[in-house]
This record gives structure tokens, C-alpha cells and sequence, in this order.
């Protein structure tokens, strides 16, 4: 059990930490479908895989990992277990409070889950309005899209919901947990003529211009699949994951 | 008074429409520093001069307008009034279902203040998966954003909180609260180094990745203005809200 | 845009007043059926249209109008948009938590419908023992039934719902949304023997004696006209808002 | 312990009740300032008192009192409990949500304190709305005020806080808690000229006309007296008492 | 109306006590099902029977009792009201609030109904945290079941839901609520093979291990009754009181 | 990664099981001071491991691990994090309300934080009333006390926090974890002479009678310990864990 664990710290290291230093790593993760050929755990994994990696590399601690997430559109699809917005706000908020308390003033929330953003956003502009703390928070899968441009081998070079890069990863991570013969490719589709839909969370384009468009994810996908899965390799997880890694200890250590 | 003006209707005019076809658009504003040389009212009276343009040539309804959304972080400045994510949340989930249950299937909300808009995702979700209804969102400045590169005589071509788009539209709709003495140039700046900030909300980019950096707004900004107004004009602003309106009018047909 | 419009101002303009002795009015409407003849904005439209004829001759500013309130009995009458009360009192209570965050300590809630006086009753109790601030709260209607017994013409004396008073009041404001020929004359009727019921909100008689019976507004009413509208006209509308007007920018300037 | 305690009945015979056609009787009370002179449970002891003599000359039953209601804006005065007026709300839905699950239908809140009205409004509301109920309020002082006119011997033939009406029924009811030593006369006065302020909770005139003036109960009232208790005595209070409740018994065979 | 209930005094003689050294006892009652033989008031009465014979012999007051508890699980037997943990939670917030407001820093629930001890302990561990106060509680039943081994002639030296503590106590202190036609012996019986089960409540054990284990209560008893009120009588009850009552005054002096 | 976690699986293997006949283990740990010389996260890593330990011998699920729970009281020792009680409540119904959305119907808690049981029970109460569900809820410490006495080498066979139990238990699973230099005998003591206090949470005597009287942590307890870890050997940790899991194993084939 490593000490950048805070779980695996007394009270008494606690308290003899320079608490108002220490960057507190907090994972975010969910429990929801990820295509039908991953586990409904991915999000979670991952943001634990990076948060350890980084902290391995640098002064960080790392908060205990919060498993279920913002994730209501998906509950049509079996497994999916969801926080309302409003829950997950609430549990954010008392977690902060709880570290500020105790003179904690630097966070960093490692979010595997685009669903959990906006609860993020509110809790974290509370207290930075309430508090003399500093908070950031980085996205996972956005950090893998923007550098997968960098990455040569990669057929997908954005971020698709259980894609190439996501599949990489978790092949890398836990390739246990990854039914390869259930992969397959397949995009979402929105049922009204002229509108794009880019993702079952409602970003999508008329006309090219982007606009927010509600539908029910099982009308938009079929397998939970967003993207080609197929030409992921465990190797590519690795770069990738080492990459978000690398680009992660470069960023608390200037934060 | 307006029919297309959803308030004008008597109970018996609403009983005798044909609800279920009939598309409600919502306008959402905020009330918030939108820089020094505009009024706090922005946002409000964008999406309804939008809804109402839309409104006017096609065979929606504007429903009533909600003046106050989430705008917590501006606060510090002067005249800002905000909601709690949590509060505006649960008076859109009220307004639809009272809409729903009167039997109404399709919602457009106008949203002039991108600080409204997880509020509305929430809510959305909720309704497209509970009910039979059909829900989109579309956002006065991002679609602002998307269609400015099309604009031949604009400076900024992206969107810029209180730069020149939104100074050029607010010099066309209501000239008389534009104080174009005040105007000035200024950009939101971090004060970490090596971090660059996007916009008082959180984006904001390290190393030319999108993470997110929350921060005091008094911090990032001195005037309130994010870009550059100093070029905005009558002219450009009816440019750009037409171009909007023409935009919006044919989605609302293909909706 | 008038200046007297909180919202037409810039956050320098709110920070330069001086926001200790402003007064904020602050017009509060609500969304739902007013008599089968009438549009179910009236409250909304009446709030608004006293509290600029007030501001017009004051040296008060106008704070965003909410047009939905507290309504709920009234959503069997299709149109009807009601916020819960809780809703309404936390939205009032964020609302003048902003204000008076900014320094202002003077509000008169212009309230169109007696539904939402609770919640500004709650809300204004907790805001004058927390802060040093000075609130009342002015019910249109209510004044209208005051001052009507000194208005020579008028056929009804007393405010009904949707009765001569408020007919008259809307073919002044907004004639266009008024439709005459569906008025009629028509009174809530108990379905109890021995009781006399006032209006749906509750209050009733039983021997003389003031009760309060709760019913369902379809089974006391079937237009949702509670009195006499024929007799109305623009003319005695006129008289009735200027009568109004009047009479609280004495207020106003006494408060 | 008689029968028609609600809590007095074993669950089997609530079971063997004919449940759809009792009338349950609930009473709310108060603890609060009361005058200098009076207990501040008053609202609560006359809320049960009438409650019981109505009871026993009825079929209806007496559910358990509820002795502390919504007195926010008393709690300056030392002793004055109060509930939020969120949570009353919520105690009496859950209230009568229990009640209208094992099928009662009828319910006659005997309200003491008309703090609570506002909340028993809205719950009563939603139960007609979504139950085939019949509900109705009774507000113990309202409707002494309303038969005192029709009292020869009193002096005050209204209701007035702790006046002559209340320390009757006191000297009546509980003797022991009265204490006429203390007892003086005095009225409400608001500190802002031209303005008549009629109690504590916000009723208020400018110039003869009803508006709603918030202020702390303190600045109005020194002995929590709004009225003339000197001349009260037990026997006017039971010629109260006993008035009150015969109305209360032919309402009640009329419901 | 004896002096020790804090309703009995006017707010001048709270503010004359010497408020930070007297003790508050609140009694906490419920209305639920008690055994079909028993009324559902049972834990109320109890609590405030208790609580009075407590502050006869010392210097208490007792606050005013709470006769709503938490009873969920008992709403299939008639004549249960319940409020939800959350909802008596607030309450109790409420309540102490108030108190300690008014300068009160001792307080002792006098609890007759284990499903409120869980509400009891968040609320008193909140403000030992953040007030100057001390609380405890003390649930009647449990002291019951502590003293019955040394009270000789009981048949049951343990308590059972409805057995013959209970049984006994109602016996001697409300005889008329008490129906023994009906009394019977029953007890609670897991519908899982070894599997027993103590109470409704959930405490269970499988193979001599406490566990919990969730059923519905009337799976698990007909009558309500979950011991034997056989051999109970009024002299026993009243020896169980008084046992009681000595024990708290006593532990009350020594608080 | 093993398939017994939940996580593990895709949505369409979560599809393909017997999702009705399934158990789901669901671990509910705490982040709270646990000792000077234990890690803030003892519950949560022993409710993982002890559920791992179950599940490889039967045919459970372990669902997402909750690492905060209810520990507000500990919130005066550093590195504590708290939920309210409300928010854990609200996490754990939409938890359970998620998984019985897709057909699960069999539920044990694996609970390693007492502070947690008042929410499960809320929750699990609520569940089997409102679905045709089964729930458990096992304390993982409450279990080890009782199988203490069975245990032939341990000094204290009872459970003491932080003492020879739980360090013995850390010492066997995260030896890593455990700094046995600062542990110490030291156990709970109340500063009212008279009472006994038997843990942080409120459980205490008087006169051998069991009450409640709350405290703060910090009054009672220096290090945290309230007992005496000094005697726990890794192999007393192993015979423990070993039972408890031996223990669990029967439960759930007779669950």
C-alpha cells in the first residue's frame, strides 16, 4: 500500500503533512456502459491507473477514488449504476469541504468521466470563491484526444466512446476485462435527417454548426460502441497511457 | 402582444393548439457582468430577440423567458444575480413538466449563457427518457462562434465574452445600453505560468491541452471584457443576428 | 431600454449607484389560466407594466421579472406553468442573496399573484433579521380591490379573477390578447351545500365564517372567469392602472 | 384516554374503522412568544382544547397535534421554537401521505397558529390534486375574530395578538400559565411614518390600503402584546371557547 | 398546566431562566403499530409520562414532544404515520436550533421509539461539534430492557416489542387504550431457514451472529405483537415506570 | 481482474446473467481517523478484502467500493472525510435504485464503518417495501467481536477501534500501512464522573444502564486507539479474517 494512497496515511501522518502543499490527486470515475465489449468499469480503472502513475512521479497524494458517477442517459443499458447530478454535486462538495478542513488548499481532480464535469465545475467554483484553494481538474479521455494528434500508430486520432483509444487502454490496463470478439464498429446515428449526432451526451451539429441534441442513447447506438475498436492493441495503450502520464507530471509540477 | 408569444394565449387558445406538434422554444438569460461596456442583461435580451426573430417565421411558441440562470461566479462583480445550478435546475425540470403535462412534445431552449447549459443537459436527459418528447439546445454564442468564420468583416472570428460580436449585436439590438467609452481591449490572463486561460468558466490550456482551471474571476479579468470590443458595430451586429436567425429557422424546420 | 431596467445597466453603472438607498422593484407574474377569455400571462404583464409606470416617475430600478410562480392548483387549465413553492422561495431567496451581496437594501416585491406571496413572505422575513435591509411586498390585485370602491364607473367593486377589474386593466395594457367574445360571466361555486367558496386558492365561508376549503380549480370552475368581465372596458383600465400607479409611487417614495 | 385520540386506537381497530368516512381533526400548534403575559405554547393548548370539545360531540377522530409550527420571525423572543417553513411542509405531506395510505379521506386541519397556513395551503392542495380527499383548514383566531363581533361583553371585537380574545380563552383553558401581573396594553407601531403596521407577519396600510411591510418583531412589539389583554377574564374566554366550538361542530356535521 | 413544560411559560420567564444550566428533556414518541392489542400512540404516551414523573422531582423542563417518529417499515399496519429519517432529521435541527438560539446548552431525549435514536445521534453529534452544549439520550425502552433483570416477578426479563413490559406499562398508565381480548403470543419469525430474527427492525443472526437482515414487517409478525403481554399487569408496569423514573432522575442529577 | 467485480463486466454480460438470482456484495468502507498507527482508510480496505475473500468462494458480485461514508464526529482528527448522513443516503438509494432498474434482487452490505449502518438501514427498508428485493447488511467489525470469543490467542475478545482486532487484521492484509511505534493502550473515557463512555459514537453507561451521550471524539480519545493494539500480530489478523470469511462464505449459501 503506497503512502501516495491518503487512505493508507494515519490521522497522525496527516497531520504532520505540509497539508497546505500537498496536491491531492482525486480520481473520478464511473460505472456505466462502454461499449459492448468493455467493462462498466473503464472509467474508473483508468482514472486510477493515471492518478497512480503520476503520483508515483511526483509529491502528490491521491484521494480515495469515487466509482459511480453522472451517468443517468446510460441506465437503459444493463450495469450502469448512476448518481443524479445533484448527488454527486452534494458528495463532491462535502468531500472538499472535509479536505479544506483540514488545511488542504491544492486539488486536482483526474476525471475519467465526461458526465461528471459539470458537478466538478460547480463545487470547484464555489470554493475557490469561498476558500483560499486551488483546483483544476483534468479529463482523461479530453487529454488522450487532444495528444492522440501526437501519436503516430493510431488509426482513430480523436477520442471516441469505446474506440481505438479507450480499447488500447483498457487492453494495456486489464485486458481481462476485454472481450475482443465482441468488438466491432459502429458510430451514433442520429434518427432525424440533417442533424450529426457526435455523442450520446447530446453534442451534436446541424448544418455543421454545433447544437445540443437530446436522445435516448439506445436510439443512437446499438452495441454502446462509438468508434472502430478493432485496431486497438495493448501496446498502443501504453503509449497512450504513458503519454497522458507524462504530460500529467509535467502539469501538477507547474501547478 | 404577439401570439407566438406563448403568455399571450388564453387556457382555451393552448387547449385548441395542436400541442404535440408545436414547438415551445425557451429562452434562458442570465443576469451578469458581460464587461464593462454592456449591460448585465446580455445574455436575456439576446435569446429573446433570437427566439422571437425564429418565432416570427416559423409556427413555435416562445415560452417565458427565464432572466436569472447560473452566473455564481461573476458574483464578485456588481449587479450579477444568480441561481444555484441546483435551483435553476429544478425550475426547468418544473417548467417542462408542467409543459409536458399539458401535452406538449417538442422543446428548443434558447440559451443566450453557456453557464445555464449543464442545467439544461440534466433536465433534458431526464425528460427524453421518462417521456415521449423531443429536446434540443442551441447556444446564442456558440452558434455566434460557428458562423463568425462565415462573416467576411468581422475582427474577432471566434466568440469572445463582451468582444466584438457580442458588442456588435448588443450596438444593433438595444444601442442605448452600450457604452462604447468604457470599451476597451483586454484578455482573460492566468496567473500561473504556463497555463492559459480561455474563459472565467474554467477552460483553459496547458502545454496546448484543454484541462480545466478554475479560478476567482476578479483574477482573470479587470473589466469584465475577454476579447476585443473597439471594432463591434450596429451594422455587424445586425450581420451576425440575422445570420443566426436564418440559421436557427431552418433547424427549427428540419427539428 | 430605459435605465430604470436593472438589467439595462453595465456592472460599472450597478457599482458606481448608490446601491444602499436604491429601491429595487421587483415584478413577480406567474404563467397560468386567467379566465377562459383573458391570456395567461396576465400577472406577468400587470407586474411589469405598474412597476415601469412606478420606476418611470421614481428613482427606482426594475430587477428581472420572473414570469412563473407558484400556480400549481391551476395546472389542470392547459398553459398553466407552476414552480413548486419550495422552488419559488429558494429562487426569491437567491435572488435577494445576490442583491443584497452587491449592497442593496432596499426591495418592494410588485407582485402580480397572490399565489407566490408566501415564498416572498418566508424569504423576506429571513432577508430582514439576517441583513439590514428594509423589503415589502406590494399584491396588484390586492390594491386594485382597495382602491376600486373609490372608482366611480366600476360595476364590480371588488377584484375578481378574470373579472371586470382585470379584463379591464388587460384591454388597456394589451388589448390584442384579450378575446371578448369567450368572456361571460361566470362564479366559483362550492360543491359542498352550506359552504361559499371565494376563489380557488382556498378561502370560503361556512355560515359567514371565513374557512379555508381546498378543492380542485376544475370543480369550481369551468371557464376560470370568477366574476364579471362584460362590463370591462380599456377606458376603466386606464383609470384602474393609473389609480394603481399612483398610489404606490406615493408609496415608493415614502418607503 | 378517549377513542377519539387517534393514537388512543390499537392498529386493528384503525383497520376495522370505516377509514373513507372519518374525519380526522389535526391539530397545529405553535411555540412561541405570546405576549409578556400568556405561555407560549397558547396556539398549541387552544389548537387541542377546541380540537378535543369538537371531537367529543362528533364521530371524528383527533390525529396527533403538532406543537411546534413555522414562527421564524419570532425567534428574537426567548422560547419561540419554529420549524422552517420547508419543513412543516414536508412533515405534513408525510403527514397525510401516511393518513391517505391506509385510505382516510377526509382531514380538517384545526390550525392555531396562522404561521402554518401557508404550508398546510400547499399540501392540501397537492392532495386534492392526486387523492380523492377532502381537506379543509380551520384557523382557531380567525374565526374568533370573525364571531366576536356577535359577543356582547367584549372590548375588542376583534382578534388581536395576545389581546383581550387570547388571554381570555387562556384564563379559561390554563389559568395557571396566565400572568395578569405582566399584562398591559399595547399595540404594534411601525417605526416608518405614514405606514400602519397590523401584526407581526407583514400586514401593513399606506394610506388605508393593504400592502405587506417586513420587520423585525422586535422593532414593533416590546411585551409581544398587539392588543388590550386588561380586560379579559375566564368567562369571556369560555363564552369564546364554547362559541367557537359549536360553529366548529355544525361544520363539521356539514363537511 | 404544571411549570416544567416549557410551553407553559411565556417568552419573558424563558429569558428570566437561568437558561445555560437547566435541562431540556424532549420526549420523542411515534405512532405506530404497537401490537394489535395496544395503541399506536404507546411510545408516545410513554415518553411523556416518563418525562413529567422525571421532572416532578428535579429541576427540568420538559420541551415540547414530538408525537411523529420514523416508522416507514410499519406502514403496512393501519394507523401509522411516518416521517421520513431525513424529515425528522430537520426537525430535530430545527428544534435545537432554536434552543440554542435562546442561549439552552443541556438537553436529554427522552426517546420511546428506537427508529428515531439514528435522527437523535446525527443532529446531537452536529451541535456538540459546532455549539457549546451537552446531549444525551436516553430510549425508554432500552433502559426497560437493562432494569428488567432485577424487577423479580417479570416473566420476560427482556424487552419485546408489545410483550409484557410494554404491555404492563400501558396497563398501568392508560388502562382504557388497552384491549387484552386481543392480546396474544407471537413472535418474530424469519421466513429464511437459519436465519432469526430479533425485530422489524432488522437485527438478525445466523448462527449466533448479529447480523441485519431487511423484511417487511408483516412477513415477519401478524398481530404486531413479538413477545408475550400475556402475564402482564398494571402492577408490574407501574413498578417498571417507577423503576425508570428513579433511574433517570438520578442519572439526571448527575448530567 | 477478476470477474466478480461488478465493474468488471461489459453491459452485455451484466445482460446475459441472472441478474435476479445474483448477489450483489456491496463493500462500504470510511475514510476517518482510525488510531495513530492505522491508516484513515482501515474500514474500507478490510470490507474490499474481506468481500474479495467471500466472493472467490461463491457465485457473488462485489459491486463499486463507497471509501466515505458517515464519520462526521472524526472530522477534529486530520485526513477524516465526511459525508452527511443525508448525501450517504441519497448515494446508497440511487446505488440500489440503479441495480434494481436492471433486475437485481439480492443485496449484502459488506460494511466495514458502523457510522454507515443508519443509512442502509433507511434505504434497505425502503427497497424491500417498495421492490421484491432481499437485503442483508453484515458488519464486518460487529461480526469480529462476536466470533472473538471463539478465537483462543487474542487478549481482548471484544472489538476495540484500533485496538488488537483491527491492528492485528491491518497487520495481516496492509503490514505496510500499520506504524506499531506510536501504537499505545488507551481507551475511551467521559470527563462526567459517573458515566462510562463506551465508543466515539455515543454509546455509554450510567449505572450499568446503557444510554447515549455525545462527545466530542477529541474529549474522549488523545491517539484515536480505545483499546489496546499492542498485543495484534499478523497472524491473530489472519485467524480473524479467516473466520470472518469462513463465516460470510455460509451466510451467503443460506442467504
Amino acid at each position: 500500500m503506497k503512502r501516495y494512497q491518503f487512505a493508507a496515511n494515519s490521522w497522525a501522518e496527516v497531520h504532520e503533512m505540509e497539508r497546505g502543499d500537498k496536491i491531492i490527486l482525486i480520481p473520478l470515475g464511473s460505472t456505466e456502459q462502454e461499449g459492448i465489449h468493455l467493462p462498466i468499469g473503464v472509467d474508473t480503472y483508468v482514472a486510477e491507473a493515471i492518478a497512480q502513475a503520476v503520483a508515483k512521479e511526483t509529491d502528490c497524494l491521491i484521494g480515495p477514488t469515487l466509482p459511480v458517477g453522472y451517468s443517468e442517459w446510460f441506465l437503459e443499458f444493463p450495469g450502469t449504476i448512476s448518481l443524479k447530478i445533484e448527488t454527486l454535486t452534494q458528495v463532491l462538495r462535502e468531500y472538499i469541504s472535509s479536505l479544506t478542513h483540514h488545511g488542504f488548499k491544492k486539488f486536482i481532480f483526474v476525471n475519467g468521466h465526461s458526465g461528471n464535469s459539470s458537478a466538478v465545475d460547480v463545487v470547484s467554483r464555489e470554493f475557490i470563491m469561498s476558500h483560499e484553494v486551488q483546483i483544476a481538474m483534468v479529463e482523461i479521455w479530453k487529454i488522450a484526444n487532444s495528444l492522440a494528434k501526437d501519436i503516430p500508430k493510431l488509426k482513430e486520432n480523436v477520442f471516441k466512446h469505446a474506440g481505438e483509444l479507450m480499447t488500447s487502454v483498457m487492453l494495456y490496463l486489464h485486458p481481462d476485462t476485454v472481450d475482443m470478439k465482441r468488438a466491432k464498429v459502429e458510430y451514433v446515428k442520429s434518427n432525424k435527417p440533417h442533424f450529426t449526432v457526435k455523442s450520446t451526451l447530446g453534442p451534436a451539429e446541424f448544418k455543421g454548426v454545433e447544437i445540443t441534441l437530446y436522445d435516448k442513447a439506445k436510439g443512437l447506438t446499438e452495441s454502446g460502441i462509438m468508434g472502430d475498436p478493432l485496431s486497438a492493441t495493448a501496446e498502443k495503450g501504453k503509449i497512450i497511457v504513458n503519454t497522458i502520464t507524462s504530460y500529467l507530471i509535467e502539469m501538477v509540477n507547474n501547478f
